[in-house]
């Protein structure tokens, strides 16, 4: 039982911890601050995790896995390649819509990540298995006659980078762009590029 | 003539600065490591800028600046709406491909902006401009019927968003993406977007 109330905890650390970071930012947020937010003392963090950027590197992939977990779900309702694709556009753009502060948090901590290798490790952890995640439906889509004949690793990586760059500038200035409209119209864009 | 001095001098300890933080990570740079990498003083450091917040503003505006100078000049070579849309493509991933470093930094600074009013500051400074200059070149085309009648503040934010998107893929791991055929097909989905 004892993991349990653990795993509950362990949560709640980082639940505080995206939000406070969303909040204040990542360098203004010691430890000391999540343990505040929490309403524990830091030495309760510590007992779960052994440094901050342990923590950090939970609240990163929390941010990320609960995304793609969500993604994944709409798309999986889905039964044609050119449907899971724009699934997988719309459900992106409408789980930031009412998951701001993750995001917020979630470029706040692209920062912390310095050295080379922990940027390789980060890309190999998250942005891959995005891309093969999207590789794997335009392949299928060309396969199925759905799409034209394109370089799917390559048509991978932009619709990702699309989504993500919008959620920069709506991050920015939530007025800058219409998070909504911005869906449809990246919907819209790939048809006009790789759908028969 | 000591005004010319000061801005050489101010100049150098922003070039520093880029470098230092691309490598090192923001929070891992105070300005006395800025200074030492620069060989100078951390008080010449403080008397030019009053803050590090202040120097930090200072080499966002310089990383920005550049690249924007270098854009609208290769853009302002071409005659035709749809050439300079092609060309602010081409030269936007030109410029990152050998400006790594600025990039970087820029990445790992953004998260240093954190306060509301400090995001809105950065978009109107930076996005708003980026995005009109998009808008007025898609307008030109629209107007000459080289263009197809589209959203054309949503087309320049895409636009925009997919090459910063990029971007970010390419920071965490430079073999994932391949900036040149990035660039070329990036101008692709456009011209199959919005060209007649």
């Amino acid at each position: 039982m004892g993991s349990l109330i653990e795993d509950i905890r362990k949560e709640q650390i980082i639940s505080t911890a995206i939000t406070t970071i969303a909040d204040k930012g990542f360098i203004n947020t010691p430890l000391s601050e999540i343990a505040k937010e929490a309403g524990i003392s830091k030495g309760v963090i510590s007992y779960y995790f052994k440094s901050k950027d342990e923590l950090v590197k939970k609240v990163m992939d929390k941010i990320l896995s609960d995304s793609k977990k969500y993604i994944n779900k709409v798309v999986a309702g889905e039964k044609t390649a050119s449907g899971k694709i724009t699934a997988y556009i719309s459900a992106s753009f409408n789980y930031m819509e009412v998951n701001k502060q993750h995001f917020d948090a979630l470029v706040d901590l692209w920062g912390s990540i310095t050295a080379h290798e922990e940027k390789l490790n980060f890309n190999k952890k998250n942005y891959d298995p995005c891309r093969h995640f999207i590789e794997e439906i335009i392949r299928a889509g060309i396969k199925s006659g759905e799409f034209v004949s394109i370089d799917v690793r390559l048509a991978a990586s932009l619709i990702q980078a699309v989504i993500d760059g919008v959620m920069i500038q709506w991050l920015f200035d939530e007025n800058a762009i219409n998070l909504k409209d911005a869906r449809d119209e990246v919907a819209k864009v790939w048809k006009a590029y790789f759908f028969k």
